[in-house]
């Protein structure tokens, strides 16, 4: 079974459009370089767009710990840093992971 | 953009094997039978296996509402009414859904 994380993320709200353009640009970069990542889905509440959530699966805790030393990555937690003011990891164990083969 | 919601389940730790496989079931059959239905990506908390996460992503708002009505949700009710102490909905707009073409 993949490894699975979701992450809960609290933005500034002021600097949402930039935070949303900067974490885009890391999930393509991350699927498209980066073999041991499957998934990478971050959408934010419609009620509260400064609440991010993000759904990630990796093939192994392995391919995680690959992907926190990318350059794209890296980029990504540089700019985050100004502008996350709280995040929430949770591990998790797979029930089932179902996706439509394209 | 596809039409994603996450869905946050408390249950009833002493029928977590009769949930999780009630879940799965329904998970399976929604992805083969249901077009519209592109993701259904259940987890539980490792720290708290009674907290269940679900990602869901729809081809729309329509096809969501075309799940709700199918024998395998509905069968997933019947079964879940009496295991699901709490149920939380996130409406949800995409930032970015990567996902491996497979």
């Amino acid at each position: 079974m993949p490894y699975v994380r979701v992450a809960e993320i609290a933005i500034d709200p002021a600097q949402g459009d930039r935070y949303r353009a900067a974490l885009a640009e890391e999930i393509e970069a991350s699927i498209d370089l980066e073999p041991g990542v499957l998934a990478l889905q971050a959408v934010s509440d419609r009620d509260n767009p400064a609440r991010i959530i993000v759904f990630e699966i990796y093939t192994d805790e392995a391919a995680y710990m690959t992907h926190l030393e990318t350059p794209h990555f890296r980029k990504y937690k540089a700019v985050a840093q100004s502008i996350v003011t709280s995040l929430k990891l949770t591990e998790t164990a797979p029930i089932a992971l179902g996706m439509k083969t394209i």
